[in-house]
């Protein structure tokens, strides 16, 4: 077997570098070596570093791994930004500009023009801004992004349908907990309750998915000139944003054209096989009471998006709900399969 | 003081029945005094045909009232009707038919043209259509119905915006497990989950709200020509249906034309201060993450709609969040304050 | 009607402060006129220095007190102290010192040999420390304190069978999360979570119901000789704490012994009918499965523990369950019937 | 690789079926060929006789089996009994009869004195009354049970510590709703709540354990002789039973030997390295707030019991805290690892 290719996690100690953390544990490419976080921690094992919030005990592997300053010099080549929106513009910057591969799930550049924003299945060709992105900051590295979580659900389950014309979305969320970090979310607020609100989410709900579903035509960009209306909320479940979505296509589809093209929807990770790609983007559940987080956000290790109960909406032309894995298809799941396109595409030899 | 009008409920064994008991302990005009159910617990001590679910024991004015069978006999003038779908049409009739006026909570008779689906706020007109539902029917009494409990929220929410022109609505609602009665969801369904779909739900919320928002021109109600799309899920919750909610609205009105709206709206039951009625119908909280349910479903008696975070919609026009006690102002209390209006009215002299 | 008791509150801001000033909404003897907190909010209004954590909205009439330094000055002779047990010490202190009345929920001054560790149902004669207290201390001033809230809850439990000998004790609790305050426990710890642990709790626990049990002889308070064994544990309840109880009782009563002495408990604030004493401290449920936190911790204005269950125990001799309001009888309501207590005996004149 | 033993259940379409279902999913000796249910499902494929309650959807190799009549006839000499109380004792001892061997969940035949209530670990040698069963009985085949969910976590980590000589117990269960079946709890009894009772549960668990860690002398299973008190509760969590235990240990060990004992507990399913015993039965979490169940409850799949938190107890002498899994290690995992065992005494050739 080849050699793996060795990888840092900025931001390392926090809940989404956990989840950094556990879903490269066994990676078949990936090995996980360096683990940077802020000078309080570096020095320190990372055990004694970071409390472990996920279940069981922290892995053996990274247990012992003593935390580094978040500073180019000896980080790998390819690392996985896991920062706190407040230090990620600089610190990514820094390590972009000394060579490394920025894959990072922060929101602070996913809008930056020439950065990709970027879901494998969906717009793998965006990839394609790095080397304007290179030549205009005048960079070795680069820096790669993956959307918000309720994004990430969002435009997976969008996806197929943007053949038909996708003109009006109107989104409602029902978020998990753990997209909050911790010590996130305090329990007095939310058991039993429902939160109709979340800081800064709807903002960006309503602008990313138009990029992510936007076309490339070699120097930029174009969003997909689509209306997008988010509710976002919490609710008491632990992992797993569930939505409820009403659309308009101005193709005015069939329900069995909609099917179909759920049930199809297939992409470049799945062609090249990728290893942290799942063998079907969208599973399409027929029950009427599905997809629902607690039974359905682990199966197919979190990088599936499930998508139900299709049918025609009064306002709109149709409407459905989708779930997926907040801190896997939304966050860490999201970045390492980034990373593994960009891998194939060569970005990181 | 006069003497209180003797009640009496049909279906009291349940969920909803026990709301009702619970609503009307202290009532100022009504006395309970009459207990219907099925043939099963016909002639048992309250206290023994029925578990009590809700919280504390079960008041002592009914625990050993005799639970009678469910028929017109020796049953006050005026009853409230919890009774399951699935037994109400035929016992209703005959209890309207036997004289008796019927202010039922049940689904069976509400989208009928000539049975009010009233919310005495809203469309106290409605009662108009009583002389003409007896006039057609050939009964002495009548039947009155209050809407579902997701609607109740929703219509309410809607009602102040009316002179603004609702033309499209698109609803998520977020529903407490209280709704779905006893034994109702089960913890291994909900515990932790979202379940994006309840049974029969969506199809009612679709249509009563233009009903009851629509216009009696002295021989019938005519709709309100409003597109409504509704998506309902159950939640963690025990009491209070949250509701996100996006309109289009035909007059463009400015923000604070209806924030305006939201605070003045008021009616005949504050001007006739009928005693289930709350000081203000709707309170808008102006804290960016408020209305709650388990924050605020107690306030004002649960009689109050809560209405907060009113901004722009991008695909509509504006979207708002609204949640009220959905087994109070969604059901018992729902069907107190319509018999309340009807006392006012004369119409159970 | 006479002039009403200016009271103040010391950490006003927190989960406890807020427990008192909804407590003391409408009291008839105390009137709320001061709040003291952190220099950091002193100088604001309440409205601006504190989010309200409990149901609904600040109450109108604390909205607008401007916050005070905690410091004696210009505060009311009877203040209720809710702060951290970090500042406690000294302020506390310092107010005693000053010539107020400090009644506090604060465990620092709890085990002091001169402090009253009050429960005024149990040990009303256990004020009579306090002229020894300021005696010792040259105050004119003085300290009375509440128990921890598990502790609150267990010594009721217990006080009607120390006439037959109590001996040994071994508890587990189920504590809500209100009990570790605002912002407290995470969501990602406790939602469908058992967190079996609880920071110093069990040491408060096992020391405290033996000196509220205890004997005073006129010069100093002799532990009730009892062993006692105390698991703490958290559960995702809101309020209401839970407790499961084996006890030991030397004198070998009956069941029918036991269940009499719950049945009958009753003290020194039902007698002289304390604004806050409950008209029975112990309600005893004969239901096979309560008492039961959220269905009956809003009872008696939480002023009342629920007792169930009472059986035989295989290893001590009797077992039963526990249950009452941790931030009313354990906290707030419990401070404040202690100072009705101090009134009723003229030490507050 | 040898052919696979042929194995059936009986009780399929429950939750206590479904767990076996899914734990027998790619076991290495035993396929699943055989599902019986009552008279009403048989005849039905899998998918349609049974809604699928745990994660996912119904495994593919079982979705269309075809359910069969609870009857010995054509099923495989090994059976699992899922069965509800109320039908299993006629149906397994008719299977027994024929031929079968029943290795039973249900918990009709535990106290039978020619029936091994086995934990494998524990008690192996209790196996040996299988021929005095068959000779009493006049059986070809044979009835072994596993305990009860909460006996089971509680006989795990009471093991390590007989040779410490038990004398008493007092043990709190904070209990998972899976234990309770499906329906099983309701939500509105549940979410946010404590019950303090579960029927039948604490007359099993206080004489369960005495039978497992019982002596067997070539004749008959002598209980161990220890006092044992359970105070059994219902709390809001999925998967996994808590429990807090105090001991009296005759021979006073001292806290380090206690612990070896709990680090070092092991059995013959692990000697045997039997497919479902897991390296270490028992694992002792040294973190202060551990073991928690939604944390660590799936760790070696289901089958290893979590302890922590041990320390003196005033009353008796330690106290501990543990978790594990109701539905693997406390039912399902269980009794396959029972049969394994029984493969590896060739009881079942």
């Amino acid at each position: 077997m080849q050699r793996k290719i060795e990888v840092g996690i900025l931001g390392a100690t926090g809940m989404v570098g956990q989840s950094f953390i556990k879903f490269l544990q066994g990676h078949p490419w990936f090995e996980l070596t360096w683990l940077g976080a802020s000078d309080r921690s570096a020095g320190k094992k990372y055990r004694d570093a970071a409390q472990w919030h996920l279940g069981g005990e922290t892995p053996a592997n990274v247990a012992d791994l003593v935390v580094q300053e978040s500073k180019p010099g000896n980080a790998p080549k390819l690392v996985f930004s896991a920062m706190d929106a407040s230090v990620a513009t600089e610190i990514e910057q820094a390590f972009a500009s000394a060579g490394h591969a920025v894959v990072s799930n922060s929101k602070n550049h996913r809008m930056d023009p020439d950065v990709p924003l970027l879901i494998p299945e969906i717009n793998p060709d965006h990839l394609k801004l790095i080397p304007l992105q290179q030549a205009k900051r005048g960079w070795k590295g680069m820096i790669v992004t993956n959307p918000n979580c309720t994004t990430a659900v969002l435009a997976m389950a969008l996806a197929p349908l943007k053949p038909f014309g996708i003109t009006k979305i109107v989104m409602t969320s029902m978020q998990a907990i753990s997209g909050a970090g911790y010590p996130g979310v305090p329990s007095m607020d939310i058991v039993a309750n429902v939160i109709p609100y979340i800081g800064g989410e709807e903002e960006k709900v309503q602008q990313e998915p138009q990029k992510i579903l936007g076309s490339f035509d070699g120097a930029q960009v174009t969003p997909l000139p689509a209306k997008l209306s988010a509710h976002c909320n919490r609710v008491p479940v632990v992992d797993g944003h569930t939505e409820t979505i009403s659309v308009e296509l101005s193709a005015k589809p069939s329900e069995t054209d909609l099917l179909a093209a759920f049930q199809n929807f297939s992409g470049v990770p799945q062609e090249r096989r990728l290893p942290s790609a799942p063998p079907h983007p969208i599973i399409y559940m027929s029950q009427v009471n599905r997809p629902q987080p607690r039974k359905d956000v682990e199966r197919e290790r979190g990088m599936t998006v499930f998508v139900g109960r299709l049918r025609r909406c009064p306002v709109l032309d149709y409407k459905f709900v989708a779930m997926g894995h907040n801190t896997v298809r939304g966050a860490a799941g999201a970045a390492v399969l980034n990373a593994e396109l960009m891998v194939s595409e060569g970005l990181l030899d």
